[in-house]
């Protein structure tokens, strides 16, 4: 999605050299690295957004090294982008303008867990799996699940507000947000939210940064609420003979009251590409659905997943498959994983989107996809949380002379997302990779409110710069 | 609580008559009201703040009049403040320096009620009960539920952010709103948020504007999420020989693994006063809580509630009630509500607070409070939703003779209150009330970065002035 037009000018040499040299005094010689190998790492992420390569990176240890160096770089006039694990995948975390990459990942401590508050405190280098292993093992659940959870970090979740398929039942990362330690731009570090449960004293900083993408400071210390473990799960593949089957029982599902974890879409192009891999779909198979309850009451799961089963047979589902064991759910949930590779494997190339439209809509969304993949030649494969209407829609091409029309299409999809009340972004942030695009979705004066909180954050303007809004011409 | 040295300086007779003027060339003739018992009636809400008339009444109908009397209060230099119902604990909707009240009342209309989206869009007057009701008549819940929802509007709940018994499994009002129609200080209006359940799209303006207690701008449209409907729902009255037995069993519950939907507190002050008031406790009874669990299957509630019980049987408990149908349950809840005016009339003068603990401090703070009354000849009981650490406090007192003693106890509570990692307020926000109170708990550099965020919004400080932050010396 780079445009050439658009193309950031990057921070002159002299500047980088003279913060190169203040962050010396700052950092351990193996804080700081500038060799070929570590630039041309931190220049990408998980999107298809481009290589912008830092000029140096710099990894602090603790809150006061993050300060210094965010203070460094405004006294130099560098631009500074902080980053996790870089499994972004809207470029959020690319340092458009070079100058210094901020990596938060050895900052990876938790620091505590307390099962009678439930409560957690960690790090932002933190991985998000390690968490959850943590709290799980002595009762307690972190629901939010990204996708990368076996390598993305919390702060990048908080960054980002990471969703991930339980966000149907449990909500997103900012939900289990309560406190943050955080560095503002300009250095200063402030601590805000709290460590209760509930609280509402002064306004809800906690709610304007989750979710600010890197652009408004950096959590150095994050609280989360936590919650008791579900004593049970039950997990089961429905399977459809169409996509559209598939899209009207999850709308009837939740119609009927039901609210299950997870109700994950794998449409025929998805489904094609992971049968036999490790399971093998039914004949007749068009379209599955992954559904996933939890509680506290056996009794009560099963009959919450029968009715569902019913509901889903009531709409054309030829069968559902209930996992009897955790072996069987593992099995299942590796049919979703693997997706995402397994389209990467039908053709050279693959944009994944991330829209979201209001629930009643999710049949026409996914009908109205494959009617423009058609009508452009290009293959379209729909999968994701479409329990929360929140859809990760694929292009799957074959090669950058395809990009001009993998570019209308991505447009016309976004213009139908914001036409059926709907939103450019569910989980995976605006970034860079659609900037261009928020002015469909967000009035004039907004994108402009906006930009004003951003420079009354960051006057400088040198954190995370050009990313969010739309590039204003130079 | 007023401080006569901070007394606020009204604004000027001459202004408010310019103002006048122009708002009656916007505004109907029974949109403007100046009569005595109009101002009398809008110098006071529920907390024990002072009394503050305004200079004028004024009730728009429409967004497009919000805005416009908006612009006219900042083009005459006259302070404004929004309120609802006034049911507002903390003096937020207090036109302290007088000038125009901004009553959003009459709009009051349910615009949409999805159940297919399983969201709503109301004006900011509905009042919070009616929408309860709406929306469980076609299977959907709406979860918060301030202690006033008979009479609150949901436009005060946004502004104040407000919680009630059930935040303990469903969180409180900002986890329901995803979308705002927002008129910004100076009469701008932007629609902030989304109609989908996820998105996240720009900053998180309506996590900022949620519990901005009518400081940063008004809601004129408020667009929430909703879930569906629980089917079965078990309510339990569990009666303790003492306070600190129920205390610990609160803690026990939590513990366990157990999310009921309430947990609601009754110490030995409070079940006195409301004893034989529709409800005879048994003998010996020296505190209580009522639990409710609520799901989709009856046996898993069963279970709950039953493990619950022996918890609560293992912490001293002498007897767990269980309401048999709705009439019983109603009865139970009676009890609770009862609470605070049985609590009134066993003295002249009652101050209610609304302090949170993490759970695991809840026996703590309980003990000390008992122990401060104690010390200080003052009554205090403590009820509430314990479940999440959020206590009310009440301190009985004879008259304004022993204000000063009262204010002392509400000081040590606030200040105890933050040293076990609490908050000074849970759900009724910062206001007049407690704005000397909030350097307790925020540092200077959070309360100098908020006091700026203000300004940002509100350059002419005239949007209900003087709130939240603790009076800076004129």
């Amino acid at each position: 999605m780079s445009d050439v037009s658009a193309r950031p000018v990057r921070v002159e040499p002299e500047r980088v050299e003279r913060v190169c040299e203040a962050l010396s005094r700052v950092l351990s010689a193996g804080q700081l690295k500038r060799d070929e190998a570590t630039l041309a790492a931190y220049a990408r992420d998980e999107s298809d957004s481009g290589v912008f390569p830092p000029d140096l990176v710099v990894f602090p240890e603790d809150t006061a090294q993050v300060s210094a160096i965010f203070k460094a770089c405004v006294a130099h006039g560098v631009p500074y982008t902080p980053c996790g694990a870089r499994t972004g995948k809207s470029g959020g975390s690319l340092p458009l303008c070079g100058g210094v990459a901020v990596s938060l990942e050895r900052m990876n401590r938790i620091r505590s867990i307390s099962v009678e508050d439930l409560t957690a405190v960690v790090e932002p280098g933190v991985v998000t799996g390690d968490l959850m292993k943590a709290v799980e093992a002595v009762g307690l659940f972190y629901p939010p699940d990204p996708n990368s959870w076996e390598s993305c970090t919390l702060g990048g979740n908080v960054a980002e507000n990471a969703g991930g398929p339980r966000a149907l039942k449990y909500g997103v990362t900012r939900d289990y947000v309560i406190g943050l330690e955080w560095v503002l731009p300009d250095g200063e570090v402030v601590k805000v939210g709290r460590r209760t449960i509930k609280g509402v004293a002064g306004y809800d900083l906690v709610g304007l940064f989750v979710g600010s993408e890197g652009t408004l400071g950096v959590a150095t210390e994050i609280t989360l609420q936590l919650i008791p473990l579900p004593r049970k799960v039950l997990t089961a593949l429905v399977v459809f003979p169409s996509v559209l089957d598939a899209a009207r029982a999850v709308s009837a599902v939740l119609a009927a009251g039901l609210l299950p974890r997870c109700l994950e879409l794998i449409d025929d192009v998805a489904l094609r590409a992971v049968d036999g891999r490790g399971f093998q779909f039914p004949p007749g198979a068009g379209a599955a659905v992954i559904a996933e309850v939890d509680g506290h009451g056996a009794e009560g799961l099963f009959e919450e997943l029968s009715r569902l089963g019913d509901i889903c047979a009531q709409q054309g589902a030829s069968q559902t498959l209930v996992a009897q064991d955790d072996s069987q759910r593992e099995k299942l949930w590796a049919v979703r994983r693997v997706i995402s590779p397994a389209l990467r494997a039908l053709k050279p190339r693959k944009v994944s989107e991330d829209i979201v439209v209001p629930r009643s809509r999710i049949p026409e969304v996914i009908e109205r996809l494959k009617a423009m993949g058609e009508e452009l030649g290009l293959t379209v494969a729909t999968y994701g949380h479409a329990g929360d209407g929140n859809l990760h829609a694929n292009i799957l091409y074959e090669g950058p002379h395809q990009r001009p029309l993998v570019d209308e299409a991505l447009r016309r999809m976004l213009v139908m997302t914001v036409e059926l009340g709907g939103t450019i972004t569910g989980e995976h942030g605006v970034g860079l990779a659609k900037r261009e695009f928020l002015a469909l979705e967000q009035q004039p004066a907004l994108l402009e409110l906006q930009r004003r909180l951003k420079a009354f954050f960051d006057p400088s303007g040198l954190l995370n710069p050009e990313k969010i809004f739309p590039v204003l011409k130079r």
